[in-house]
């Protein structure tokens, strides 16, 4: 098994280089940091490209089954990939899934249209995840889902549910296809309170941008605008909050 | 009225020693960023101990009301004082409020629980803010709720409601000695679907440490202890989006 020992190793300097879109794209890969994330991407059957590990866990059974693609690193070289404060000794290379829009959609599917922030992209995924729905959609202008921030938002999410990259248009027309309704969240007169909506299996929820909001020429072709009233003072909520509520009201 | 053109001017320097604890707690003031912000403290009744503008604001109508706090600074100061890359051109210095627990408390009352992320303690506080209730409990280990980042993400949420700080047991006494029931969020097999649990007009919910949960502990001093039930694979929800959904359900 190979040993690293020195930052300036070229495989070392290639996995620093994977936080970037650029080089993601480039080289379709990302990089996964600590035990329970890399466990977490082989039980969904992803396929390890590398996989880093310090000597005390050579004898991981992830090693066992990825022993060619596994290299063993110093501590030193472990604290200058890990983002956190304390390395937990293990990291990985894995491919970047096919973000394609399934030909047919079932289930509920969160629509991202131009989500900037990366934390809220990725606590919307993670949400989404949790409240059983079947895919998110990023839209145009939405965070980069295999941005570092938003990988460690998601919480692995990414494994457990359908990443999807589509134009809003495009992907509303595909639930429209299959008759499924798709609930905007524009605030104007013709929102309607979300409470009012009765759960169905299969349907869409465009969540926009922090700022602006929804395309509010897209919120033309929702089925309804959903509103979440405030009876408080404060003028908003912030965006992965009230995603939050509607999502866990839409499968309630 | 004061010109400052210099960074190194003593009272520039005192601002942005505003950003830590420490100095917040010595001075009881902290500081504030962006006309809007300025605009609801004063709407609050909040008496602006300085007040710093960038020429173009000069006929504000915040100058003419607070004229002998106002402190006219140059373009390169308000980008020394903005955390953001595009100064407002308007900062203040405002008071920090009494943060004693009130003697009755009524309405909905949000409790920290050691809740550490300041991002995620600020946007709780908008979401409480928002969801009209009447105060959040800053309890032991929780996030001190004048850090620039509770601040940013509270969005003026603190000229609201009221914000206290208290430990959770006392906090849970007053709330039971007014006969309201406290709501715990520690996942165990006594836990309730929140969804079954009917608002009311008093009442307390405890979110926990986002790593560890609540203190078991405390548990024993709630109501009823709830729980969101999770039909996906996300093993669990960010902090923030569960007090989101939570606090929804409790006041609709």
């Amino acid at each position: 098994m190979e040993y690293i020992e020195s930052v300036h190793n070229d495989q070392i300097k290639t996995a620093i280089k994977l936080q970037t879109k650029k080089y993601q794209t480039k080289t379709n890969a990302y990089f996964l940091e600590g035990p329970h994330l890399i466990q977490e991407a082989v039980a969904a059957g992803v396929d390890l490209k590398q996989l880093f590990i310090t000597e005390n866990h050579q004898d991981d059974h992830l090693v066992k089954r990825f022993y060619d693609q596994t290299i063993m690193i110093s501590d030193a070289v472990a604290n200058h990939l890990a983002a956190t404060e304390t390395n937990q000794g293990m990291f990985a290379i894995a491919p970047i899934p096919a973000l394609q829009l399934p030909a047919a959609l079932t289930g509920g599917w969160l629509l991202l249209d131009a989500v900037q922030d990366p934390g809220n992209v990725g606590t919307m995924i993670r949400t989404a995840d949790a409240a059983g729905f079947a895919g998110v959609i990023i839209g145009t202008g939405t965070a980069w889902p295999f941005n570092p921030k938003v990988v460690r938002a998601m919480q692995g999410s990414q494994f457990h549910l359908q990443l999807a990259q589509a134009t809003m248009t495009d992907a509303v027309a595909q639930l429209h296809s299959a008759a499924a309704p798709v609930y905007g969240t524009l605030v104007n007169d013709a929102a309607v309170d979300y409470r009012t909506i009765q759960p169905v299996p299969t349907f869409g929820l465009i969540i926009g941008n922090e700022g602006n909001g929804m395309d509010p020429a897209l919120a033309k072709q929702t089925t309804a605008n959903l509103v979440i009233p405030i009876p408080g003072h404060a003028e908003s909520l912030n965006a992965a909050i009230a995603a939050g509520i509607l999502m866990f009201h839409l499968v309630a």
